[in-house]
Order: structure tokens, then sequence, then C-alpha cells
């Protein structure tokens, strides 16, 4: 129980901080924190709470990860359920309060007919640049891939292992400084679907890609690993 | 008494550099730091102290911190006094400081009728980006208590506890990285007092915010760790 | 074997996350990550890949470096070889996968008149701020010495082995705060050489001064650490 | 000897990447890196020095540094002289290397009436941001002590010393955020000697404060960590 709290709480403080910075800091007039600020905070999200919860629940705090980590051997099958519906509860949890807060600013309202809104992941026409959903589905499926290469190797019990949460936590940065104008970066099928289910509209018709191309590309990963990489002892 | 002045010198360069870094830097024609580059600099003030005086006081640096951790069962009552008298002492000698030289630079004059001027802490009128009292209360809430998640579970013995000073620090950069915007991030009494001493007006008016919601939400932090997710040993 | 597939990885990381954030996401209007951001994806793909794979193969992800690590006598000169295949082939998948989701963006064309196109590195017209091959070589040759400086001394047997990741990346995030306005910053010939396959013109005419500068410098780093820096064990 | 050549090299990469970084990278147009940018740069000379040479001459690269460590107990006058000597000629050798790659570019001209001219520091009309001399002897005053306290804590025995590196060099990049419109920042008299020599002018005349402040912030710095904080063993 105890680990799935763990998720729970991990997946609120991504969304909440990673979606969180996007929509209160990223457009402040002069002084705002751009993309790149957005990609920080992403993947400190990440570091912080792997260093906090990692020792109770293995701090995935995203169901693609879960995937990625069953297929690589590090996860058993049976607890992939539980895994996923706490992250997902955190993640909703989180969009509640982002929604609930910037209520609190005169005159909001999500405009979901423009790429990106309450930031939501897309393509097409929901992309922040204008990729195509062939170009959206590689770019997550590519960055998925790898993000469990490094989750991967950095957990492995030959690896410096101590240092994991920062190399984990800084790969999502770097994914996000890659992506964020391809599909607004999703790799987290939970972080898409609690901003599609306040932001409704497209984001919900388009969500199937964020749960699709980041659940394959982390199973690749997962298998590339155990597979090509991966030492016997 | 050497706890006390590590809480004093590490409370005044928290304030000394997040704030100073907000009113020296932050905004100097195009090459600015931002808010990006505030929320880097207020999270280093704590990393690199961490590693100066933590094995000295622990390495609070913060009122909602130190309650925080008496919640959570890490830190005694009867210190607690102290330790927040030492903190603001360091805040209001680093805020001196900065006026000092904010002085040296002809036309200088606080303008306390801006939000966020002299960086203070502030709601409604005086929040940067229009946020009201009860958006800025829980953020401000929601912050700290995760906040002391990270705290409190990357210094768990059961952790691996030689990161927490990049955990919490970075910790801090992600929150202000979220929530500038918002109330100009506090999440610290001590350092919302300081600031607010020098600007007087609405920043004190509108004080009481910055040490309750912190503190509250610090104290249910602890409380969620210490039931919800601390292994028993 | 393996060894070769955490090289291939490793390199395809570098330029996917490298070049993939400069075409992506540099320019991006007013949100955009700039250089730094640039700088910071290219030190990232190496500090995450560093803790993935390094225990795999090393972690070099270029030539240069693997060239210098065989000057400094930490590498055997017949592994040179398949070492740098592996290198280039990742650098020209992950160049593919660049071309392919750009592609995937109406109107996209590489317009190698242009310097920086392709995220090609370059001297004279093809320099971003114009700067001389004389200039553009002694940059390259000067970086890179030092780049195998960090890299031989944070894994020297004597050092704090355990952090060399971390500084063997920001010392790359470092080489592109400084140089991307001389040559685009290259200090790797496999990730020049990937670029001007995709872009032709110019850059691949220039592409000499990206594999003599850096692994010239590269092997004089070498050979400076162990004859002036190593201490005797 | 070892140890000398391990303080030139790692002042002329200070030297050359913090102050290249601002030559070429701070201003390009849109892309450029600014402030922020230019203090991640000097941090990350140090953290990747720290690391790569750290172990062989204990990386002062400063000689405020060295004077404030020999105050807190923990270097010998004896050695004073030579580190400060190998520190000057590093930065000198790396000022004449940032000399030559900027006269590669046309146009090029050091024009030393303006503040900031060649990475300069200064006061008054050549404070970037108009800060007098008292302001400028303040902040590098303030900002020098409290670089020792984190040098002196971070690698006090009782610390968690393997960190330090971090520590430190993230401290220089905080310093820097604060105060590159006050004086441009110094805290390293070598760093402010090398360029001061190159541009002639004012930055000259003003070139002992750029001594004087950080070395007597640093002796200070070094006096309170030995007597207010450090902890008997």
């Amino acid at each position: 129980m105890k680990k799935l709290f763990a998720e729970f709480f991990g997946t609120y403080w991504l969304v909440f901080g990673g979606c969180g910075s996007a929509l209160f800091a990223a457009g402040f007039p002069d002084l705002g924190i751009g993309f790149a600020g957005v990609a920080l905070a992403f993947g400190l999200t990440v570091l912080t709470m792997a260093y906090a919860v990692g020792h109770i629940s293995g701090g995935h705090f995203n169901p693609a990860v879960s995937f990625g980590l069953w297929a690589g051997g590090r996860f058993s099958a049976k607890e992939l359920l539980s895994y996923i519906v706490s992250q997902c509860l955190g993640a909703i949890a989180a969009a509640g309060t982002l929604f609930f807060i910037l209520s609190g600013k005169e005159g909001f309202a999500i405009d979901n007919t423009k790429a990106g809104a309450f930031a939501t992941n897309g393509y097409d026409a929901f992309s922040p640049d204008g990729y195509s959903m062939i170009a959206a589905f590689t770019a997550e499926f590519v960055l998925t891939l790898f993000f469990l290469l490094v989750i991967l190797g950095a957990t492995d019990k030959l690896a410096n292992g101590k240092f994991a949460g920062v190399a984990i936590g800084l790969a999502l940065t770097l994914i996000h400084l890659i992506s964020i104008p391809i599909t607004n970066t999703s790799v987290n099928p939970a972080r898409s679907t609690s901003q599609a289910i306040f932001a409704q509209g497209e984001s919900l018709s388009q969500l199937w890609l964020f749960w699709l191309a980041p659940i394959l590309g982390a199973i690749v990963g997962g298998l590339i690993y155990k597979n090509l990489l991966q030492k016997e002892e």
C-alpha cells in the first residue's frame, strides 16, 4: 500500500510541477521560463521524488516506465495494474489542483482549439510546431525507448546506481528539451490523460497515441537493454 | 550555538542569493536571468549550504521546514523557537545587505505599490500575475507540503541520503519554476518577513498568509510522510 | 559486442538529443531553448548515457575521446577502429531519424547555404558568428584538449570516480556554452559527420577540420594528463 | 610541481570557459545564453576541474580561495605564492587564447570605454548596471566570504565531502546569478587581472578592488568558519 501512495504522490508532483510550470510560468512576459524551464521542471519532479520515495516504490510515476521495467525483467506483471491506477489517480488529482489555482486568475478559461492548451499533448494541428502524426509517433516512441535504456542501465546492478535518480530525472529534462515543439512532450500516458480529461476536445481524440507510442517504445527499450546491452553477472 | 550560527548564515545566503538574484539580475535588459535564473539561484543557496553546514544544524534555513520536520518526528519541539529566531535574523540581515547594495545605484527606491517590489511575496493585486488569495494559499500549501515530502523522504534512513542536498536544493528550484507568477514564491516565512520589513505597505498586511500556508503545508507534509509513506524499520 | 552496441546507442542519443534539441527547439518563437538549452541537452546526453552504459563500454560516444583515451594510456589501439565505426553508425542513424521527423513538418527543407543548417559545424561563412578557419581550429583544439583533461582526471583511480559522469557530461555542456557561435560546436567527429552527410554542400568540404582539430586536441590532452598531471600510484 | 600544473590548467579553464562564454555567446542575437548561461559556465569550469584535478592540487583556481583556505587553517602559507603565480599565469594564457580567437572575427576590437569590455570587472561607470564603488566592494566581499563558507564547509572532514565539487562549482554559478550586473562578478583576482591586462584603461585602475575585496572576504570567511561553525572532532 505504501508503494501505491508513493506512486500517487510522485505522479501528482510530476504533473503539478511539470504541467504547472508550463501553465503558470512558461509564457510570462519577458521573465518567463520558456521551454527550457519547463524541461528542467519536469526533470526535477522525477529527480526529487526518485530520492524521496524511490526506496519505497521504485519511483516509476509513469505507466510506460512500469511497462518497460516489466519488459526488461525488473517488475512483476501482477503489480502493473495497481501501479498504473495509482499513477493515473495522482496525475488527475494534480490536474484538478492546477485547474483550481488557475481559476483564481481573472478571465481563466481553457481554449482547447489551440495546441498545448492546459499543457495537453497533440499532433498535426495540435502539435505546438505543426508536426504530423507519424512524426509525433516516431518522436514519442524513440524518446521513451531511450528513457528506458537510461532507466534500466542506470539501475543495473553493475552500474553506479546511487546516481540513478540524477540520470533518470535529467533524462526527462533532456527529452523535453528536444520535443516540446513536436508533441508538447508526453512519454507518459498518465500525464497526457490527466490534462486531456480537463481540456476535453481533440486532446481526448488524440490521447490513444500518447498511450500507444510511449508504451511500445518502453517495451522495445526494455527488450533492447535486456538482450543487447545487459551483461551476464 | 554552532547550530544557530549555521541556521543564521544559511538563511542569510538563501535570502541574499535568492532575493538578490531577483533584484539585481532577473530583469536586466536582454541578458537578464528571468524567473528561471532566480529559481536556480534559490535552489543553489540551499544545495550549497546543505553540503556546507548541513552536518552542523541539519540545514533547515526555513521556519516551515523546522515545523514540518517536527511534525514528521525528526526535530524536537524545544529547539523550534531558537531555530526560527536564528533563521529570521539571518534573513533580515541579508535583506539589509541587499538594501545597502541597491542604494549604491542611482535612483534606487522601493515602489511598494507594485507586485514583487523588493522581492516581496503577495496575492491579489500583489501577485505577479494577479492570482487570488485562495489560489495563492493553495499553491503555497501544496508546494510546501511536497517540499517536506522530498526533505523527509530524501533524508530517510532507508534512502540514498548522500544526495539529500541535491534533491532538496533542486526541489526549491522546481518550486520557484512553478510558482513565481502566483505569489513570487515563498514557502519560507523567514524569507517573506525579511523582505516585507524593508518594503512595508501591503507586503506586511499580506504577510500572515506566508506564515500560515507554508507552516500548515509543512505540518501536513510531515504527517503524510510519517503515516502513509515511511517504512517500518 | 555489447560494448559496440553501447557505443552505437550512446552516440545515437548524443546526436538525437543534442542536434535534435537544436533543430526542433532552439529557435521556437519566444519560448525556444536557445544556445543554453542546446548546451544543456548535449551535456545531458552524455551524463545520462554515462550512467546507463558507461559500465559496459566506458562511454566514449566520440572518436576524439577514444583517441584521447588511447593517448592517455587508458584504451587499447586495437579497439579504436571498431569503437569509431560504431560511433559513426549510431550518429548517422540518429541523423536519419531527425531527418525523418523533420520531414513531418510542412515545408521542411535543409538550406545548406546557411551556417548551422541541419545542426552542421562550420567556419568562415559557415560559422554561426563568422569566425575564421584558424579561430575555429583553435577553439575546437583547445576545447577537446580540456575535455580530455576532465575525462582523464575524473576517471583517474585517485579521483572521486563516481562523479565522472556528472563532470564529463557537464563539461560538454560547458563546451557548448562557450563555442556554439564559433563552430556550432563539434569536439566530436562522429556528430559532425552525421550532420554533414545529410546537409551536404560546404559542410562536407569543411568536415576535415572537425576530424583533425578534435582528434589532435584530444591526443595532446591525453599526453598532458599522462605526463604533467597524473600522479604516480 | 604537478600541483602547480593543476592550478595553471584549472584557472586557464575557469577564464577560458567563464569569460569565453560571456564574450562569444552571451549576447548572440535571440539565441544567446545571457547572464544565466555565463553563470552556469563559470560554475561548470570549477565543477569539472574540481573532479578532474582536485585530487592533485585541491582545486583552488583562485588566489582569494587560497588565502581563505589559509585563514581557515587548511592551506600552508608557504605554498601561497607559488599557487597564486600559477593561477595568474593560467588566467593570462587563457585570456590570450580568447583574444586570439576573437581576432578571427572581422571587425573585432576591445572598446574599453564600455562596462564589461573583454569580460572585465568594474564599478561606477564600469559596473554593468551602474553600481557604486561601495556597493561593488560590499558585493564582492560578501560573496567571497560565503564562497569560502561553502568551500570550507563542504570539504570539512565531518561533511559529505564527495559532493564538494558539485557544491563549490554551483556556488560559483549562484554568485554569478546574483552579481553580474553589479561588478560583472569577480570573486577571483586572477580572473580580473587577466582580463584587465588585455583590456587596459579603467579596468587596470579599478583592479585593486578585485584583489582587495575578494581576499578580505575570503579571509573573514575562513575565520568565521573556523571559529563559529567548525565542530571539534
